[in-house]
């Protein structure tokens, strides 16, 4: 195919002109396909049906430790959960707590608590530093970005490459900003931008000089274990830290919520034992204690670390073919023309699209004339600005497999369409 | 009975060498009983093992607005959820949100939300203040107080009456300082003094003067049908407060925790239409929704206030024989003696003891000591610290029958040798 920019105005002219009748029929056929949420599909949620059965009136409802999980008690989580979760986060029984249904929460949840009473080592709150900031690789998730702008913590951008973020910069920044209190991190298969960090990454971000004292990495590990195509292993981050002698720098974070049910999963955080212990006395004052009973649901249906890992052979076999679609379609219809680029995740739940600078915003609207909602334009980037108007979150998980072909359809056309606008506008 | 401040010095010393001799024989039976939280009995969770089954592999988890409850979707609650609760609650169905799984965790994310954000009609977020406070009614919860400490609110404490706090004092504080910015309030058998908020009370706290434009009433009816004896309606605080054209000032909560599962409830929080509005914007920000499979299991298993009614019966028979041996001991062991008083609540969770001031500390102790854990004395007060000594918190829900039957046994061994202590030093 040949590039755009090399094409006349007046063969952009007709171009524009079959696209905008492109756009048309599609229109004319009154879709309404929404990939605006990365949410699994409908075939996923089926896969742990099982659960709902295991803990039922028949049941014996106590833990091993003899807790009666029905009622208040146990609130760091009981000791079957704790033993298998330590096992998916690799970390020892000690230093990881089990919580509520959303791993969401629970990141909000901690930066709260970070800004009202502070995190181990911290001499005063950080709510009460003028200008509390964090660091957010970019492109990034809009739910991150959200919770700094909602606690208060200002963001500073950073870019995120395919191994991980800019480290020189962010070993500039951290270095030279007490007030410069954590960073976001997804460290594998991220969202959207499909990054998995580098050993050396890792490193650099475990050994950085950090002017803040009581600095957190707040790590995501949402998709640990959820390999599409090829597992790409991601160095255990509280090793690292401990490795080079700074155990207490990171909190790590996961969840069932796409293992099991997205809206009814187990949370859980990681962290070194003396984080550990301080984050216990912290939950101590503020809860009585998290659901059990879904605890016990999970742990009686997922047993052990070897039959998580052949659920997500089934998550990905459900979702191999979606993410098929989407890159077989931009393969086909976008290779070559100078349209922009995009992705190719082994994991995780998200395509990123990146269109000519400029034509982000114009391909969500088109696709949103047409009946297909896309995550806003913009969303990817702290403040939900994207200075190069770019980025696009494509989240190929949650439609029906022909639903999910159209709206790729339709997203290539709408790519074509506000490249060709851009180009006769230039 | 003779009391004992009628008493000889010589009979004293005899009596306290009975004393103590009884306490020996206690202690020599190596009791271990815990009435330290109000917990629900194992008779009361196994009311609703039926809950467990409505939900299972072979169910529809669809709500009725067809949205999947397995998955991420609906952040404010399904329609069936809303519906019952808002009953429940007294409100309209626009008026609440159907929130996770703790009431304690709904108030204290309540407190944060205000501290980090502000409420609706905020000039600032409270923790923007230099010394923001909340109204403390005492004896009040300690996990109330608890929040407050944590999350940076000066707390003033407020005595609480029979038929609510002091309401002189409380329009006093209220009309003369701006950092005011909220009150705990329990209006319906008070954790732990078993008040119920009489008319009057409600009107002049929902009419009273506050500095604060953006003063809130947290209202924690975690006890609305929980009838032991005898019903005392309390009016809707929703309702009086639109009466009296206040009608953002109360913020309503609500739970499941002691009518199904103390440790897997459903949550609420209600408020007038533009609070709950506000409420929304917030919670989209924090949240992807909570667990609306536990919502499912609540409305499939409970169906109607009707039945709920029922239900709160059967926990009334259940906890009934438990309050009449608290309260039967009480009265056949301590009626006469001079050495302190207590509550006679008609419904919740709690007896409170009111000892000889100075005594309450070597009560619980020496009960420590005999192998009865009860609440910390001066877990009734802010900070923990009671300037009297005198309030103990009696949790009579938890143990079984005979259990409790020497629970307080031991409990008023313990309150005479404490009471005949204090005399003898006096």
């Amino acid at each position: 195919m040949e590039a755009y920019q090399n094409l006349s105005r007046a063969q952009l002219e007709a171009l524009k002109a079959r696209l905008e009748q492109d756009l048309a029929g599609y229109r004319a056929r009154g879709l309404s396909l929404n990939m605006a949420r990365g949410k699994p599909s409908a075939e996923q949620l089926d896969l742990s049906m099982e659960m709902l059965d295991v803990v039922n009136s028949k049941s014996d409802c106590h833990a091993e430790d003899g807790a009666d999980c029905r009622n208040y008690c146990d609130i760091y989580g009981i000791p079957e959960a704790i033993r298998l979760f330590a096992a998916y986060m690799g970390v020892e029984e000690d230093e990881i707590v089990i919580c509520g249904q959303s791993s969401l929460q629970l990141l909000y949840d901690a930066l709260c608590r970070a800004m009202l009473q502070g995190v181990l080592g911290s001499d005063k709150p950080w709510g009460k530093y003028e200008h509390p900031k964090f660091i957010c690789p970019v492109p990034g998730y809009d739910k991150h970005f959200g919770f700094c702008k909602f606690v208060g913590l200002e963001m500073i951008p950073v870019p995120l490459r395919a191994d991980g973020p800019d480290m020189d910069l962010v070993e500039k920044l951290v270095a030279g900003d007490e007030s410069i209190k954590g960073m976001w991190c997804m460290p594998k298969f991220s969202n959207p931008f499909g990054a998995c960090y580098s050993d050396e990454v890792i490193y650099r971000l475990a050994r950085m000089q950090c002017a803040a004292k009581d600095f957190r990495l707040f790590w995501d590990n949402a998709y640990s274990y959820h390999v599409i195509y090829k597992d790409h292993p991601v160095l255990n981050m509280l090793d690292v830290c401990k490795e080079v002698g700074n155990p207490d720098r990171v909190f790590l974070f996961g969840s069932t919520s796409k293992i099991t049910m997205a809206g009814s999963g187990v949370t859980f955080i990681a962290a070194s034992r003396a984080n550990t212990e301080f984050i216990k006395k912290q939950y101590a004052v503020q809860t009585v204690g998290w659901d059990k009973m879904n605890m016990l649901r999970h742990v009686r249906y997922l047993k052990s670390m070897d039959n998580i890992k052949e659920l997500m052979k089934k998550h990905a076999a459900i979702l191999r073919p979606r993410f098929d679609a989407v890159l077989g379609t931009f393969d086909r219809e976008l290779t070559g023309l100078g349209v922009g680029d995009w992705t190719r995740p082994d994991g995780g739940f998200f395509v990123t699209y990146m269109a000519m600078p400029g034509c982000a915003k114009r391909i969500v609207q088109l696709c949103a004339d047409t009946g297909v909602t896309l995550t806003n334009a913009g969303a990817t980037h702290p403040g939900g600005v994207d200075p190069e108007d770019s980025y696009i979150r494509i989240a190929p998980t949650y439609p029906p497999l022909e639903e999910l072909k159209a709206a790729m359809e339709v997203f290539c056309v709408a790519v074509k369409l506000a490249s060709v606008e851009k180009l006769l506008a230039a």
